[in-house]
């Protein structure tokens, strides 16, 4: 469980001493989510420093575990002065953190490779919150499609996609959820708005829960009634589709993110489509919605069995339509295993 | 406008260059909403450099405005390569981004304070938005009321609360809504969860919504029916909501956080609760939900008019119960102005 990742890192780390700030980290760490704390190992155990807030929740949560919970009392300067060594993410740390250690004396170490590389391979707990937020997420948008009336706003299908999301259980969304109707889709990351919702629209949803502390992510593009005016798109639709399964098919375990990338940009090159092709294929997905490994054009991050990342196509004709049809996966023994699963032929409601 | 905000940090920093690349403070500078970028002023003016899948809506958004849209091509070191000083915000950068202008040959000036000033002190664009956003948290939490029934979870309740959130037009929630029932409100960050209600419990429910990008926060502690059990909870009610309105009453421009916290303090103090006042009196609220002033103890930050912060007094009795009573207030004419106005007076339902 969580709490043994503290002792895990510690261990990958090799420094004197560990202190973790960030509040991704820390819950990966303890378990716990909290706007506040640090984490601080090293040879003797780990401790939990937060603020009166969190005390009794930290408390409960982590009985019985070897992590204890203390007050953060005094300043940072104190906490650390036992150490000569301190080891800290410094991707992930403001410069004047960074400072302030270095200016007490400290010798400074960077723990991110360690975090990136224990965190971006999965856990057994850690896949089973995901594929419990991917079932969660599946649920809620299968609900979500017999409540798509005309007359509703981006807004309004966002508010319901998400209330359905709790209902079933999530703990909240992971990213602000994407709602575009019509020419909206065209633009990648269309700010959810009062467009109302008529017959024939183009319906571009892009929607994740958390469960557990950890995300899930999914696009589905489909059709609020054929007007019979949608050949280009639904010629599109079926190349983005076959991307978006090519990469399923043929992604492995030891593939740098690049030739994921590859295997979608290089279908949808061979018809013409590439150039519509925008962003990158994909993202790791855990307590993060954004994470180690990126699947894109100059990725040089290596896959790797029992990661989780988004396989997410998608092609954008500006101020007219776009397409994006993205998964959750997850790579067992080698193969793409998709974690959400709600139907990928075209729906046309 | 938003839009014109580039030009007065611009100014008001005085460096050659300014680059701004956190998302809070690039939403700030030009109003729009996105995951990646950076806004780089000069004297010649300000562009706005993002990636292909915000391109579309950031050109629509700054359309007629002096920030010029581009794509984000080759480095940093590329985009700053005509200049010999760069003001960056050091307090929200990390170590690694600071060295890389730092290596670069940069020098490297400090733009955090100018935000801070700029941004602590609202304009009519921002003071509109964040009323708007409290008042669909009141319309939200007044409708909520009625739909509370036994048996229902935590979780329920806040998928309620965020879909009517939703509803009445905000774009998203500012935080994660904390639902505590019964001896859960004892924990004044609770984590939402499956508790379910019943008769003769205390609800705790801190809240807030999003609306043209800025926040909302709000608290709420009331009785789910009365078992007349509730008689040290209804005398402690009775002290946290005079505290609460203490200071309302007495804060004032040019005061301190700490002088405005210990209006509360004093005053439960008086009632021998301080010791149950476990957190700080309240926060900066703005396009962040916790940003500049901090309300607490120790702090300095002086109080001016147009600010906008929480007055959320509270007291939490470790197994038994917790009150919190919160509101969203601005400094007009040196008096405190309620922004979010849902009934204080306990609610018995």
């Amino acid at each position: 469980m969580a709490y043994t990742n503290a002792k895990k890192i510690y261990g990958r780390v090799g420094a004197e001493a560990v202190l973790t700030e960030q509040s991704d980290l820390r819950q990966y760490l303890t378990g716990f989510e909290s706007s506040f704390g640090y984490v601080l190992s090293d040879k003797d155990g780990s401790a939990f420093y937060t603020d009166p807030r969190y005390i009794e929740g930290a408390t409960a949560a982590l009985a019985g575990t070897d992590i204890a919970v203390k007050i953060f009392e005094g300043s940072l300067e104190k906490l650390l002065k036992p150490y000569k060594q301190v080891a800290i993410p410094l991707s992930k740390t403001y410069y004047t953190e960074w400072k302030r250690l270095a200016d007490a004396g400290l010798e400074i170490v960077d723990s991110e490779q360690a975090f990136i590389e224990e965190m971006s391979v999965k856990q057994p707990y850690e896949l089973e919150a995901i594929e419990k937020a991917c079932e969660i997420t599946d649920k809620a948008f299968n609900a979500l499609l017999s409540e798509i009336k005309e007359g509703m706003s981006e807004n309004d299908l966002a508010a319901e996609l998400e209330y359905l999301m709790r209902k079933y259980g999530a703990s909240g969304t992971s990213f602000s959820t994407i709602s575009a109707f019509g020419e909206n889709s065209s633009v990648p990351h269309h700010e959810t708005g009062l467009r109302k919702l008529k017959f024939g629209d183009i319906i571009l949803l892009d929607f994740g829960c958390k469960f557990g502390g950890y995300c899930s992510d999914c696009t589905r593009t489909f059709l609020f009634g054929d007007d019979k005016k949608h050949q280009n798109f639904k010629t599109a639709y079926e190349h983005v589709l076959t991307a978006h399964m090519l990469v399923k098919e043929r992604i492995t375990d030891g593939m740098t993110g690049s030739e994921a990338d590859a295997i979608a940009r290089g279908y949808l090159k061979e018809n013409g489509l590439d150039k519509f092709f925008s962003h990158s294929l994909g993202h790791g997905i855990g307590v993060n919605i954004h994470e180690f490994p990126r699947l894109s054009t100059r990725s040089e991050d290596i896959l790797k069995n029992n990661m989780v990342f988004s396989d997410e196509p998608g092609v954008y004709f500006e101020g007219d339509f776009g397409i994006r049809i993205e998964d959750t996966v997850t790579l067992k023994d080698g193969r793409a295993v998709s974690l959400t699963n709600s139907d990928k032929k075209l729906i046309i409601l």
